[in-house]
């Protein structure tokens, strides 16, 4: 039997000890005020959210059913699924990208590949190149390494400015890696010029930098047809990040990466520490979905509605927004970027809006790389811009709220 | 435009730069494993595996067609579930745990809930208490951190030492946690004895050790009601992870942790850098299987089923196995640990095991904390032991399985 000494006098109560790096762990204030924001009776235009009445339910659920019903593995654990792999491959193809289907590695969902890649590549207080405003899944993901925030900024209609990314690589800066989003950015909508892209993978290729490629909304090309992916141009330093979340549905948690074939190993071994594997049902549930056929044509609805919504939002913000306003004019995504005076604080004027018009927008330094102070470049730290989504309103909705959000920032303007 | 200068003569071609700890990376030796004698014709009592035609598919079924049917959240990006929660407080108070809702923290199965904790307690390079024979995948969630194990050993009877606990407790070492499986410990299959239980939540709170308790098994218990988890004895220390994996189905990928309100903020950051919330479509999807109320009769099948085919394999184990081999009696869990005379070594024997008898294990090595080293506390590295599941194979299979596994080792011993 066990036994153990004697209680002794308790000196002193022990407190419990965190990992160190947790002490900077910030809250996701962009969480929290999608959180706040999501209130009963606020039109918000907030979130990252897709338009549920366009998600493919009935389509998904016919997939599950019949899974279910004739596949003895659905429930069980599983590798990677071959046929949804081979699928991902089809949609790569249709981006104008040939990989094979052992490059594509499954994730649940883009975020954990942003984390793995992040584990995979970055020791602790490392250099990281990132755009001073960014999504910020990537700077919770590169957190707990404590990572050099080496921050360059981004054109509103060109992308991110390839010549900064190459000053620091002069300077002798080795990056772990750069991360980008080069199709309707998040936040500022814009794409990588053409010009920009290859300049960029020239630059990966010529000084050993990995670059995490975020595509969440290349399938969401509205105007013309879908760009190719950076990953098209190289594929030894582009790591390609894939996501169904704004394609199919969010709560399927399913993504994926294109790797080169030397990684699979370690990838594998880093993925299975965080969750096993992605979940079979969901898997087998996608890939008898994308059986099916019914995507191209849901892709073409989505393409369509989303489309309409944000030529809403592009009208309605030049009818009622302030004439010293300026806004990015995305062709994809879900996204429209807005620029007011410098003097206007589009945080503190959040929950007045909220309040009295009851409108919700993210304010634009919830996207600030370097924490919302003025950065390096002298770039303004996105105090007085603010970012609005279009995909998850109704056009009536849309014009509805800019009217108000419109007719109130008109106040402080 | 975006420019770069002109491209170089290249001196030297980069080379991928990875961050350090990956050197150390193992392939998981359990997974490969498990991928080798997943062959057709193979009889494998290697995974760890439940029995999928035991899975509750036709309820699981109508309650993924109610909820796509009925429910316009289902697909969509959503908090934790609510009614989720509440279920997992009562399934907890099943067990003899009072705990609130907010208590109750959602993950994407148990690993992710593994990984987490790592993250919030582990520094670079921090020790650890483990034992000396240890689920792999704590060994995969703290590999990135590299941190000391101190490793203690576990009695087949009685379960962890905890005497051997305190010997590093009072020496001074100040572990950033303890990780255990208290009930049908794996791969050992044994539980922790009640005085050692007391004994270790009073180590934990007299030096501030928190305490992973990790509970796959804890609602099978074949002989007897189920056993309280040491959280029930300490809600400060003890961080719990439950799973569904092995009760309802594992390719749900959902668990949970019972934590401290405290820590509620940091562990929801940390969790969103991992996959932004666990999907709720699976949430909501089990949610409405619970509220179906058939998991009480579906856990009394499971029990029933499991029951029986332990005690086939117990039956052979004493009928086809050599007089010098010793095992565990587990009365819970999936797993029947079994030590053969110091001689034999088991990873060697099991190509041969495959080819010729067509039946697989997995060697006791591959749950070796230091690496299959013979350990600072002298106890054998498992080299000759071996883990069989119980759970995955009909009672005909069993006994056929053993019957050729016996008669083969038999010549080895």
């Amino acid at each position: 039997m066990s036994t153990i000494t004697p209680f002794p006098r308790a000196e002193h109560t022990p407190e419990l000890a965190l990992a160190e790096w947790t002490r900077t762990l910030k809250r996701s204030m962009l969480r929290e005020m999608l959180a706040v924001v999501a209130r009963p009776g606020i039109l918000s235009f907030a979130g990252g959210l897709p338009a549920p009445e366009l998600f493919p339910t009935a389509d998904f659920a016919a997939a599950t059913a019949k899974v279910l019903a004739t596949d003895d593995r659905a429930l069980q654990y599983g590798p990677p699924f071959p046929p949804l792999k081979n699928q991902i491959v089809d949609l790569m193809a249709s981006r104008g990208v040939t990989v094979t289907a052992d490059q594509v590695f499954i994730t649940t969902g883009a975020q954990q590949a942003l984390n793995v890649l992040a584990r995979l590549f970055l020791d602790p207080g490392a250099p990281v190149i990132l755009e001073e405003l960014v999504y910020s899944g990537i700077l919770q993901a590169i957190a707990p390494s404590q990572p050099q925030i080496l921050s360059v900024p981004t054109d509103l209609t060109e992308g991110i400015d390839v010549e900064a990314v190459e000053d620091y690589l002069l300077a002798g800066h080795r990056p772990a890696f750069l991360y980008t989003i080069p199709v309707a950015h998040n936040p500022l909508g814009v794409n990588i010029s053409p010009a920009g892209r290859e300049s960029l993978v020239e630059l990966a290729r010529r000084y050993g930098l990995p670059i995490i490629e975020d595509d969440p909304y290349g399938f969401l090309r509205y105007d013309g047809p879908p760009l190719r992916p950076l990953r098209a141009l190289d594929d030894e330093w582009i790591f390609y990040v894939g996501s169904f979340s704004k394609i199919l549905a969010p709560a399927l948690r399913l993504g994926w990466m294109i790797v080169p074939d030397s990684l699979l190993g370690k990838l594998t071994v880093i993925k299975e520490s965080y969750d096993l594997e992605t979940s079979a049902f969901i898997q087998r549930a996608v890939a008898a979905y994308l059986a099916g056929g019914s995507l191209p044509a849901h892709l073409e609805r989505l393409r369509s509605a989303y489309r309409q919504r944000r030529d809403t939002m592009l009208a309605a913000l030049k009818r009622y927004f302030p004439a010293s306003a300026h806004w990015s004019r995305p062709d994809a995504g879900m996204f429209i970027w807005v620029e007011l005076p410098g003097h206007v604080d589009t945080s503190a004027l959040l929950p007045q809006a909220v309040d009295e018009i009851q409108v919700a927008y993210i304010p634009g330094s919830a996207f600030s790389a370097t924490g919302g102070s003025r950065t390096a470049h002298g770039q303004p730290d996105a105090h007085n811009c603010l970012r609005l989504n279009f995909s998850n309103a109704a056009c009536d909705q849309i014009e509805d709220g800019l009217a108000r959000l419109g007719g109130f920032l008109r106040n402080y303007c």
